[in-house]
């Protein structure tokens, strides 16, 4: 598995955190399509994400800019999937919307 | 495990992304040393972590403003680890520096 590249900033962060229940019937598989789908967006730069043995994850995805999140959003697929998920996949889960400022790495 | 909270928006996340190396040795003690480190940072809000079994990380730490970044980033301890890290326990990594300006969640 390798980390995303993203452009230089300014550009936005979605960063999902979430508990998955031990009840993750069809998760795995909902989870690999919106990945899938997610590529495909306007304006989607990349996605960084890990999930432990205590059942959280981290999931950063990278938009353009905000439009690029509201379109994001409402992609009726994404939509729907999200809907069951909160519902059923979630024991918690947040989302935090954040502008990146700055970004420095090495690989 | 839990998520963390967080005030109201606005406030930073840190953004860190990583790939453990195979050659890990010593480096989940200097990890844990380092969650109970920052939780004494002036300005710290929280902070969530997860890795995979692909050895990618996703760790997200919470804080007041970009003075208490600093005053993170400056702490001697954690300083002298993450250089430790950056040559000896990391692929690759990435550090992004964002602005949280809106977040929502269940739990």
């Amino acid at each position: 598995m390798e980390l995303t590249t993203t452009p230089e900033p300014p550009y936005y962060a979605v960063i999902f955190t979430s508990v998955l229940s031990p009840d993750d019937e069809g998760y795995h598989e909902a989870a690999e399509r919106m990945f899938e789908l997610v590529r495909a967006a306007p304006g989607f730069l990349g996605v960084d994400s890990a999930r432990g043995e205590d059942r959280v994850g981290v999931t950063v995805s990278y938009f353009r800019d905000e439009v690029a999140i509201a379109g994001w959003r409402e992609e009726p697929e994404h939509a729907a999937t999200r809907e069951k998920g909160r519902a059923r996949w979630y024991d918690a889960f947040e989302v935090r919307v954040a502008r990146v400022e700055r970004a420095y790495g090495s690989r």
